[in-house]
């Protein structure tokens, strides 16, 4: 911990008190100078400090700041958020995660960001990453799996941010096959999970997740061809990143050790309970062919199992799935 | 192509007839004593070039070298060896391989050494790599087919290496679930194929391929848990490295194209056909538990089709696969 960390926690363990500088110095064992430079770092970042005479220090309120050290602290995690980097810029999370995976990162880090100055979305589109409004992370794991059942992982984080955003948000968020998550119809979150494999083992996989919480009308681009939509613009209250943030790491940490232990069954169902085309008459273009049929399920490759008109249920591994009226 | 590369592909095209230091040096516009420091040149890489009194040089016989401008040379392909990069020592071909396909590389490009001084197998075991007598290369695809189809190419080259051990070599070559080359129970060949994807496209797959073609027996390690053998051990007869790769590549060629078209099926039947356990007793050990069945062929994923003495049919997509008496 760095002293700021240090006094940041100090705080927090003495919400109802003042404490004097020389407390603080004294229990850190640093200079009276030093409380002080500190105190002005943590309210330059936007923490609320009270200063009373012959008192001391409180902490007020804290910045909606994502914190390596705030992120960790009460965080009930068995694996994922090991280790925490939090960045305040970075070209893609992804990518960072990706180096530290290449370099021998541990199982479970995660990488969070403030801002993307090159943020990624499908097949390589770009993913629109303003500053301090939205959450931009990515988790790596290294699962003893083979490399066939990999995207079930992404059904798996699907999941996990469904679900968070309507316990934290109160939403009603659905996913679609195959990998977003909609809010009315309109894509409030994106998952991009990248994997390096070789013939029987898995190197790594990164589950990269970016959800629109408090942005607002007019930090969307106007040129997306497809409804969007955050947290904020569907409730009208902005979303504590922080609070969001650690209830998805515990969700995804609950969910993957489930997973390892008793596989893809459970994840599954929870994503068929959540799928917004469940049971709906759907067409699928697969670019050389249009498929009519009722979508019945997901099967354990991921595909996503339509029962055609006559009966037969076909797996769709690629493809735009869109109800029919 | 240098001007090595032009006097090799000169005295080729002239393999009956003496050509002159001027002829040459007029017919490649370069100075006679650059024609006659190639000669030597290419006499230190092990070419007999005859050279007569008043008539010129012949080329006699060529080493068994892998040149890129030899390989080539008369290969027939659509797609793979679009670019061939040579090397006479390279950490690994696949390592290479990986860094160009990051870089850009073109689909189809191929990477050839003649000895690997940090050549890998499966799950990161050594691969034993010594010069001149082996092939070891590796392959870049960029397939648009869904990640959990990727396996299915594993299969592929394990059909093209068996196919050109049996046409070149005359062996009988067999393949073992999941990634096998054997001839008479013994390895002869082995695969790692290396995948980087994200979740709805591939971004490459590195098909490595490592044959054991003139290696004798002392060139094996002696800590060695399985058998193993070289196609020269079998026949008696040294292989022509040039050849065996032109084959080789040109099988593969056939086979992707053929993949991207039709897709499995055809290399799925393939490779039942060789396969060394097809409709045999088998023990599956998948750590936890062994199951007992009967070997009955290979599914879309790739996994092994093994009914159960119970009738019913179980996909097994890791584990070791042995033969019960």
């Amino acid at each position: 911990m760095t002293s700021r960390d240090k006094i940041l926690s100090l705080f927090r363990t003495h919400s109802d008190q003042y404490m004097s500088g020389q407390e603080i110095s004294r229990s850190l064992n640093i200079s009276r100078a030093a409380v002080w430079k500190q105190v002005r770092a943590l309210r330059e970042l936007g923490f609320e400090i009270e200063a009373k005479h012959s008192q001391g220090y409180r902490l007020l309120a804290v910045p909606d700041l994502l914190l390596a050290a705030d992120i960790e602290n009460g965080l009930n995690c068995q694996l994922v958020g090991q280790s925490v980097i939090s960045l305040s810029e970075i070209d893609s999370t992804n990518a960072r995660a990706r180096r530290l995976a290449e370099e021998g990162a541990l199982e479970g880090t995660v990488v969070v960001a403030d801002r993307q100055s090159a943020g990624r979305g499908r097949l390589g589109r770009r993913w629109e990453s303003p500053s301090g409004v939205n959450l931009y992370c990515s988790i790596l794991l290294r699962p003893k799996i083979p490399v066939q059942q990999a995207p079930q992982l992404t059904f798996l984080s699907a999941v996990a941010v469904a679900e968070t955003l309507n316990k934290i948000c109160r939403l009603s968020a659905k996913v679609k096959w195959p990998n977003d998550i909609l809010v009315n119809g309109a894509k409030i979150a994106g998952l991009l999970n990248e994997m390096n494999a070789e013939t029987e083992q898995i190197h790594f996989v990164i589950l990269g997740i970016g959800v629109n919480l408090n942005m607002i009308e007019e930090q969307f681009p106007e040129e997306l061809k497809y409804p969007v939509t955050s947290a904020f613009l569907e409730t009208g209250k902005s979303v504590n990143r922080l609070i969001f943030l650690q209830e998805l790491l515990q969700c995804l940490d609950r969910y993957y050790s489930e997973f390892l232990l008793e596989g893809f069954v459970p994840i599954r169902r929870r994503w068929e309970k959540l799928c917004n085309m469940m049971n709906m008459k759907v067409e699928v273009d697969q670019g050389n062919e249009i498929l009519c049929g009722t979508v019945v399920g997901l099967d354990a490759e991921g595909a996503l199992r339509v029962q055609l008109n006559n009966g037969k249920v076909e797996r769709i591994l690629a493809g735009d799935v869109n109800p029919v009226n």
